[in-house]
């Protein structure tokens, strides 16, 4: 028996659905395409903000507000950027609505002379202002960032996962040369682990992505992947350099220190909500989402036993007491978030609801353990001892004295778990296409958890790259990186037996 | 000798102009009727945006995302609504561009079925969503609030004042009854209140708009009202109760206690990057921003006086220290926020540039300062003695012990000469119509400070009060609300000299 009425294995992405659902994360909403974020998902979001903001900052950049639309004409600067992002964009067409025949129409006067697009991405209205700021090399670097809605026009609608509209934080700087502007590029890369291991608990592997899983425009795009519970992989954040592409094409030019004219190289990058769909399908189980306490929007939840008595306003001071006294303690370099649920419902449905979000320590407070000075809790991560739920009792204040060690622990098994579920599940014994055909092959073993593959190549380009991406498409699987951390020497490439240059990561991914 | 080429007294729009340009705190965008919000603009916004959040938390709401884009259809709901909005928001037609004879175009075969709205403000969307979650007494009040982007398009553009796009936090609540539901819309007013007079030191007349005035579908509609330093009104942040309007045409139902089936009594409130707009007209003086302690992004600046030589390294150490130190201090209840400004440029420049931005403690430290042990400083309030600018000088103990009390002095500071000037230009002795007209006559004084007049009437409805509106229109003058506080008794209505029954405010406004 579990929270949830479909487990991971009967049907992973019923099961994703669910826990998104039932944990209070999102839900879809009457526009085609875009969610609505509920409090749990919001929180969620609110705690990586805050955190990836706090690492922006201390790293030398400053948050501004570019506008949410750009003119048409410019998207048509850089051709690549065009190409990549020009078949899903909203295009707004007119500024005023008329009844036209009692119908509320777009008033045919009040036609924009040029199209306004709704961001998918900044590039070309940053680059615009960069164009008009950067004069000198004092002007350089210049490191921006922005927090806030894109839209990528989509059919096929996952919660978190792929929406029209998303939340994102979007990286933007200017250097005045290739090292500096690489350098960065790495920065953001790092400051994302941080973020994706450190405090959401996702392991990830770092790496370059091949040339035609590149940003659009960009010189080199590198990624985060993560494995999830089906063993897909799910990019996690990317960070771009953009050589002088962007440059060329805005104009971004200045005076360098000889005097001459130079263009900028310039970088991007970003992190979505997308990472909430991510922790959901590394951390979640069975009976909902396992909430990393870190990220936690409340890390101890304490539900009082009210029996509508008159016992319970003694009740309710005592939990109130105890979420005041955990409240000053310190986790994660923040304070604890405690929090008492006293809404109108019964405590069996309380506790439920918050196992189903997965707050991380769970104390169900009845009278006796309120007169008699102590917490019983349950500990998200270990809910249960065969079928029995399992709980836990301490004197209140060893479990005040605890409680950021409890946390603390919980974040670390989390992590590992999901770290040893990454290691044990990448191969690296795929040595041919053959190899690799028979272990994806589509037959009847199909929904099978199958992990990535680690396999040398010769790093093919153009035509041939190309083939590489049919012939894995036909397996269902695509190139996610080539691994930060390389071996000395390789084998030869899978895809054409010649020596290989390079190990790549293969996988099915979302 | 000012730091700015124009004064308040020789043009106030265009000095308005120019502080929000010298401050780095916004400028207009390529995009027609939308900014660029600059770190120093966006630094106070999140300042703003943390301290709200904090205290809507506080009081019991949640935050919550909805989505950008509204259909259309959902603005024919409710009529005073879509009366209200529809002539000014941009409408998604298309959700593809396509290369058409060599230029890019709104793709023909991608024209949306119904066309998507983007919000102007979110009462449609949150009552729809309304509508499904709430269907017992139990599950109210629900009280929401969302940090968004909204549009509402705008020809005549003023940075922060009036722009198509601005950022705001919208909350959204609905109740069991009207008591529940006024007791919120006055709630979330002295929430308002609190931030621009404890926050950003913007002395506010609180009150009620009459009818004409009234949000697009509401009861009653409250606002801040706050005095410009050029005597016009700003309205700085509005809260309405919605009654039952949107809860009938969004069918916001729900079973009540003794199992029927009620409607909802729904509110709504924002708040928007307009205060910042607000926060320059009342503080900034000649020389730039003054910006209040509690909201600035930077509350002491530290420049060394580097003169590119190997002293420097030294010097820099004892700011660095220096700002670490002050760095551990609290004010306003949070960390105090101390900066040292290492740029490539000219000393002087850089304290002109933290002039203009209003830092409020800008520390110039030579190598002097540090070999004494000292901190040379200057008070952005009291910048100058005559015509030279004033600088104080501490030993550096001293200066991190007053450090705190230094930037609350300011706060209070700021806040006393605005609530000074507001106090003393209402008039309250304007009694006829023909004594309003003499004072705010168009006559040659057009451009003098005027202030507001605080006058009786007898609150007409309908077609008289539309008269009213009419009569004042031709002395540019509106009805800006009737204040909280009202007198006893009343004399004569100014509009009709029948007997009065309330004081209201009148003034010219942006």
């Amino acid at each position: 028996m579990h929270a949830l009425k479909v487990t991971r294995v009967e049907d992973f992405p019923e099961w994703y659905q669910a826990v998104v659902r039932e944990a209070d994360l999102a839900e879809l909403s009457p526009t085609r395409g875009s969610m609505i974020i509920k409090p749990w998902g919001m929180g969620m979001w609110e705690r990586i903000r805050d955190e990836l903001d706090r690492q922006i900052r201390e790293t030398g950049h400053e948050n501004y507000y570019f506008p949410l639309l750009i003119p048409l004409s410019f998207f048509a600067k850089e051709a690549e950027h065009v190409e990549g992002f020009a078949k899903e964009m909203a295009v707004v067409t007119h500024h005023r609505l008329k009844a036209i025949d009692g119908e509320l129409k777009p008033d045919p006067d009040a036609e924009l002379a040029e199209p306004l697009i709704i961001r998918p991405t900044s590039e070309t209205i940053i680059g615009d202002a960069f164009s008009r700021w950067i004069k000198s090399y004092r002007d350089l670097p210049l490191k921006l960032n922005q927090w806030a809605n894109v839209m990528r026009w989509e059919m096929r609608t996952r919660l978190f996962l792929r929406t029209a509209e998303f939340l994102w934080q979007e990286g933007h700087t200017a250097h005045a040369d290739e090292a500096d502007a690489r350098e960065e590029t790495m920065l953001a890369l790092e400051i994302y682990r941080n973020i994706a291991e450190d405090f959401l608990a996702i392991p990830v592997v770092v790496g370059e992505k091949p040339e035609n899983e590149r940003f659009p425009g960009a010189v080199s795009t590198y990624s985060l992947e993560a494995m999830m519970q089906d063993g897909k992989a799910l990019q996690a954040a990317t960070s771009h350099y953009l050589g002088t592409n962007f440059a060329e094409a805005q104009n971004i030019r200045f005076q360098d220190k000889e005097g001459g004219q130079s263009l900028a190289h310039t970088t991007s990058w970003g992190m979505t909500t997308r990472m909430i769909g991510a922790a959901v399908m590394v951390h979640g189980d069975d009976d909902g989402m396992r909430t990393p306490p870190a990220v936690a929007p409340r890390q101890i939840v304490i539900v009082p036993m009210l029996r509508g008595k008159p016992e319970d306003a003694e009740l309710k001071d005592y939990c109130a007491a105890l979420a005041k006294e955990l409240g000053g303690l310190a986790v994660f370099g923040s304070a604890l978030r405690a929090y008492v649920d006293t809404k109108d419902a019964k405590p069996a449905d309380k506790r439920w609801d918050w196992v189903r979000r997965g707050a991380p320590l769970i104390c169900e407070i009845g009278p006796r353990d309120a007169a008699n000075g102590q917490v019983t809790f349950i500990k998200r991560t270990a809910l249960r001892e065969g079928e029995k739920i399992k709980s836990h009792t301490l004197a209140r204040a060893d479990f005040v004295a605890q409680a950021a060690a409890l946390l603390e622990a919980t974040q670390r098994e989390l992590y590992n778990d999901a770290k040893a579920r990454l290691e044990s599940n990448i191969r690296s014994d795929l040595v041919t296409f053959a190899d690799l055909e028979r272990y994806y092959g589509t037959g009847e073993n199909e929904g099978e958890f199958k992990g990535w593959a680690r396999v040398h190549w010769s790093r093919p380009t153009g035509a041939a790259l190309e083939e590489v991406g049919t012939r894995l498409k036909a397996l269902k699987l695509t190139i996610r990186n080539a691994p930060r951390a390389q071996p000395q020497s390789f084998g030869k490439c899978i895809f054409t037996g010649a020596a290989a240059v390079e190990e790549i990561l293969i996988a099915r991914a979302y």
